[in-house]
């Protein structure tokens, strides 16, 4: 798949040994945030986006800052919706989250690059609710299946995402692009981890 | 003009006394961040600066987090170029800045939505050249003429504009929108301010 050759080709996702923030050791690490550079397969993906949520009805689109705001940028550009957009800002202890959308009395499509375990996401969905909206779906470019689709499902917000983890991971374990010892980090993973 | 009106009705530019951090008074209050909330002017805005920068050669668009990016991502989805972005980050007593993208060799187009004195557009030159790429030209929604364009001359980088502050100022100075009031306190500022 495209995508996922220019993920490993542009080093968006590596493949190894990673300790996480947690702490949990996961055999690859993906970062999105460059994904835009490549117009392509950014523009390849929206496309792909857009055709997951052409049923959603909303009217209105707000990107998590900083990562999900060209993505949310091109769905508003090629789908003609108004954009806004949700910064967590580090203030002493906690986190200040600032919304720069008038979101009172719309339907939200709620956009980021990847879903972990959702906590960004539906820190974002308790703001956007209390300040009138209402979110009715939230997309993602990759969601890594660590809890992101159960948690925001306690919101009753259905994840929608572009490509799943497992799938990505399934696609490598049939290709020449990885070694065979990552191929069985990887499967571990897969057994252990994505149900 | 549509862009000023909206402006001003859906307070993205106030009228009145304003202290800005550097002490300064100032009769108008501008903030953009909400801009791509109405997406025809901000669609409308987008396609102008399109046609401002048609003879620029460039290969790839960085914003300046987290108010360039929505700007910066529609010029990007439009013109099929590449993006990425810039973002400043609090850390201790300083800022780091983190580039989202690899200008190496490239021909830069640094997009933000505001310039006031040019320091965030001269600092993001500086580190975008030292990465090995060039800005070949810096674009705003809105110039507010408080010396980015000499100071981005230093480095030799031409700003250009959608709108210029003077522009936006001499239309309301003319139009029924503010109060005399108001109106005297605009021509004033623009006396002792803009040349």
């Amino acid at each position: 798949m495209d995508f996922i050759k220019s993920l490993v080709e542009n080093k968006l996702l590596l493949i190894g040994n990673f300790v996480l923030t947690s702490g949990k050791i996961s055999p690859y690490y993906l970062d999105l945030r460059r994904l835009s550079n490549y117009y392509e397969i950014f523009s390849d993906t929206v496309n792909k986006a857009i055709d997951k949520i052409k049923n959603i009805d909303f009217d209105m689109i707000i990107g998590i800052a900083t990562g999900g705001i060209p993505f949310a940028s091109f769905i508003s550009c090629r789908m003609g919706k108004p954009l806004g957009y949700i910064r967590m800002e580090k203030k002493g202890y906690g986190t200040d989250k600032i919304l720069e959308a008038d979101v009172s009395g719309r339907k939200i499509l709620l956009v980021d690059d990847v879903a972990t375990t959702g906590g960004s996401l539906s820190k974002a969905v308790e703001i956007i609710n209390s300040e009138g909206g209402r979110v009715v779906a939230s997309l993602v470019i990759v969601d890594r299946e660590e809890g992101a689709e159960k948690k925001l499902g306690e919101y009753g917000v259905k994840l929608i995402s572009v490509y799943k983890i497992r799938e990505i991971l399934e696609y490598l374990l049939n290709s020449s692009l990885i070694s065979d010892n990552d191929k069985n980090n990887i499967k571990e993973y897969l057994v252990k981890n994505i149900e």
